[in-house]
């Protein structure tokens, strides 16, 4: 059986989640946290969840792992076969990973666990996630899903990092990133009606306690 | 016939040039340097290079094209049949992408065109950068390719990112980030003795000329 490690507090973690359970394969989840320890490094190079533990062994990086998903498991497919709608699909992945979850992250401490974050960085994360926006509208068809007609791996990484985007641009920069955009807006209402998406966040919920636990003794 | 829209000095339109040469795939280069006008977002939803064109519409970001141009094309495979071991190629490229290329990227501008970087942003690149090559590290084979015995896209973004991540770290932190690797060192030095490579390296500083003079304007 797939092994998902990992802990329910990551979006990253819930992407894979969300794909097996909307492919309705079976998997175990496995708790890791990850880190520096060697340990951890022999199961994720960059020491970073989630990782997916198959026989031949460990897969990293949650693109990597959704691709290796839809190429080997049954179930309803994530991606279109056709090459150019395929990349279409993966580039609003892409997209959505580079220009909207990495600026947005660069703020996460400071949005979501009480530190500080400078100056230049959050400078930097407000442009990169305006300019990061912007484009989603423009590539993205939302009709009603990101990328047409059926979900997709575009939205598993839409409902996961534009959520956490959204809040950010709430927090830290007194934004709301989908004011000019209705379509996104329904269509991450619509997901989060999605019953696996809503199991998810209860266990994401009743996992935070620890989490933020864990987090302060880091501090 | 595929058209690649860009230009000659970045190293990403440089990747899916020497893809398309190893394959040996006729394309057509289209001068494109992005940017924010309604044309330019038309091709480019994020506005920027390397975009391919295809018959059916345009495809973004390098490594959607990679894959796609894996799918669709003739010539020596550049990514593995097995979808375990594509799934490690994958994951090489993407943390060479993510922790190796993004945190140099963030100190081009100090170390190639003569601008200054907030302290906060280049220290927290220098401590990625750092956390990248080591994963690097332990997740590449160099034997004496990054992914094993043949050259793959792991490849080609490891001769891309990591030697402009080496003059990154030589330039702005004073630092040899392949001194512990002799085996990435040996793989570069190879790799740039590839005659596609030092065809494209010859093209880019014919353009360079050009591009900094544009660059210039923009300050």
């Amino acid at each position: 059986m797939l092994k998902l490690y990992g802990f329910a507090v990551s979006n990253y973690y819930n992407m894979v989640k969300l794909a097996l359970m909307e492919k309705g394969v079976p998997f175990e989840e496995v708790p890791f946290f990850a880190g520096k320890t060697p340990e951890a490094l022999a199961i994720s190079p960059r020491g970073k969840v989630p990782v997916l533990g198959v026989d031949q062994g460990f897969i990293n990086e949650t693109s990597v792992i959704l691709e290796y998903i839809e190429q080997t498991q049954p179930g309803p497919k994530l991606l279109p076969v056709d090459p150019f709608e395929r990349a279409q699909v993966l580039a609003l992945v892409k997209e959505i990973e580079l220009y909207i979850e990495l600026p947005a992250r660069a703020c996460y401490a400071e949005a979501f666990f009480g530190m500080q974050v400078p100056d230049a960085i959050k400078e930097k994360a407000r442009t990169e996630l305006l300019e990061g926006m912007a484009s989603l509208g423009r590539h993205g068809k939302f009709a009603p899903y990101v990328a047409g007609e059926t979900l997709s791996v575009a939205d598993i990484y839409f409902v996961y990092s534009v959520s956490l985007a959204c809040a950010v641009g709430h927090k830290v920069f007194g934004l709301d990133l989908l004011a000019e955009m209705p379509g996104a807006k329904a269509l991450l209402e619509r997901l989060e009606q999605n019953p696996h998406v809503q199991k998810i966040a209860a266990e994401k919920e009743a996992a935070m306690p620890q989490f933020l636990a864990w987090i302060s003794s880091k501090k």
